[in-house]
């Protein structure tokens, strides 16, 4: 079973390395994509490496989706590939998971009219504009979607997404 | 149930954070004790909230003993109380875990002679001297005593707590 993190420079570190870890700790593989292949650095300097690109990556091959926050999703968001593997997960009900900035990346795929969800409260204005019905809460389960706020509220966004992966098996 | 977790300031971010997180994540209660309460700093810049002091804790309290590593053992290994602690948590036969530094604390509770464990590789000198037979593997467990040497190592040393505490339960 495989699950892939999209991520960028200025990734919010512990929103990268707590699901990373948590999903190699069950077992999975874990692939991290960025712009280029090579490492990324969080803004509290951990590296990162990405193994795959934004361009390779093939939906189908991963179970699900960890989007990250920090700065990092402001570089997601402007690549169309990132975009076009967002919307496939989507559209196939596959598990996406984001927190913080994460759903930025979403906002920019056109997915979340409609949803219920939460976020960083620095973007939640914008994730109303893009029709989700935010709710301040450590996490929201919405169908295929999990998201979290904070870096604080890690233990239950992992929590959410090894239930919704033991589910999936 | 309940994890104790003994650091200081520059500790390695994610060796607080990915341990304590995990627990919280499997329902537990943690509580962070330093030598003063208040908030302490990694050297990653990321703070935790010690809840409680070296001097206050009672080992019997706890199931778990979590001591992770950076610059943070230096600091707890010269306070008694800490000692203390860490000295009936391995006469009790209670599950300690250390990664990276941590075992330096160990050593100063003259805990580790006749033992088999691993830590950051430039301790090792210090843990073959204090009578460990030092295995370069991502985690070692003997008996109660679990042991990682590095951050990397943090799915496998989360995965050896957990099961750990799974027997303990």
């Amino acid at each position: 079973m495989k699950a892939l993190i999209m991520s960028e420079e200025g990734f919010e570190d512990s929103e990268v390395l707590a699901p990373y870890y948590r999903l190699l700790e069950a077992g999975l593989e874990v692939d991290v994509a960025a712009i280029s292949k090579g490492p990324i650095t969080g803004k509290h300097g951990y590296q990162v490496e990405a193994n795959t690109t934004f361009k390779k990556v093939r939906p189908g091959d991963y179970s699900a989706l960890i989007i990250p926050g920090g700065r990092a999703p402001e570089r997601v968001r402007i690549s169309k590939d990132a975009l076009r593997t967002v919307k496939q997960f989507m559209k196939d009900d596959m598990l996406v998971a984001s927190i913080c900035h994460g759903p930025q990346v979403m906002i920019s795929a056109g997915v979340l009219d409609g949803r219920k969800g939460t976020g960083w409260k620095g973007i939640q204005d914008d994730m109303k504009a893009a029709g989700v019905r935010v709710m301040d809460k450590e996490v929201v389960v919405d169908g295929n979607w999990i998201s979290s706020r904070q870096p604080e509220d890690l233990p239950a966004f992992n929590r959410e997404i090894m239930n919704a992966i033991g589910i999936v098996k």
